[in-house]
């Protein structure tokens, strides 16, 4: 039950954003009262916590398993830029409010060889890919696959301490 | 009339996001009918797309006199994060949609001396300042002046062709 309802939250996320999430809607398409919906999720902040933390999960466990099968930073790059580009909502999500990032962040930690690397690392994947989402490279010919690569592999070998 | 609807028009933004955005809300904020209302936006859609247009055009003209007033890289990286920060909601909704950018990206050509380092100028940029506004980077220590800094200098000073 609760799995049906996240499902349908993704749907009504991707068709018009999150902050058109409505219990009530989720119930009529369920045909189950506001009342019994309100018996799996307390309030919609609790189910959107819920599906940040969902989705978080999985990427950071595509990380994990990525950075443990012997992928380098360019590659950890591509991997995040794929599972972003397969769950455009579930990345924006994640990347659009504070969620706490601990398993993430440490990956990018170690890859790269340092706390400031690893932010640099997310900033700019994150640039990249939040504007590829929002359609803003659509008819450019810029490659943003080939962008990723350099900027991730400009920034492990440069001199930076 | 049409600016006083933009007025609320933010402020409603700025409360639930714009997809909660209503012009039957604002409408009854301002004691106004929805078809009256209809006389000066044809549809939200309308609405939405004028909210954007002044907002890229505000920054724009900001980016171009900075520029124009001698403002180097690093320089104009600020002038646009100190924008972005005094102006969450407008930098969100222009760089979350796909607007046509025409002023920005050709001073970052001129500014950065090439249009794959004027990409990288933005997407870097970009990708510090979504996180920093979506309050990722709370309760961390990262700098985030300093980090917008050394991201953009070692842009220009990198060897780049």
């Amino acid at each position: 039950m609760r799995d049906e309802v996240k499902q349908h939250a993704w749907t009504q996320i991707a068709e018009a954003g999150v902050s058109a999430l409505s219990l009530n809607a989720i119930g009529k398409q369920m045909g189950v009262s506001g009342p019994a919906l309100y018996r799996y999720f307390e309030s919609r902040d609790e189910l959107i916590t819920e599906l940040i933390r969902d989705a978080y999960s999985n990427l950071a466990d595509t990380v994990r398993s990525a950075y443990d099968g012997g992928a380098d930073v360019v590659a950890l790059a591509q991997v995040i830029r794929t599972w972003a580009l397969a769950n455009p909502q579930r990345y924006l999500l994640i990347y659009g409010t504070p969620v706490p990032d601990d398993t993430i962040m440490s990956v990018l930690v170690d890859a790269t060889g340092g706390s400031d690397r690893a932010v640099s690392f997310l900033t700019r994947l994150h640039g990249i890919l939040s504007l590829e989402l929002a359609g803003y490279f659509a008819g450019t010919d810029v490659d943003l696959a080939r962008l990723v690569e350099s900027e991730i592999s400009e920034l492990v070998s440069s001199d930076r301490s």
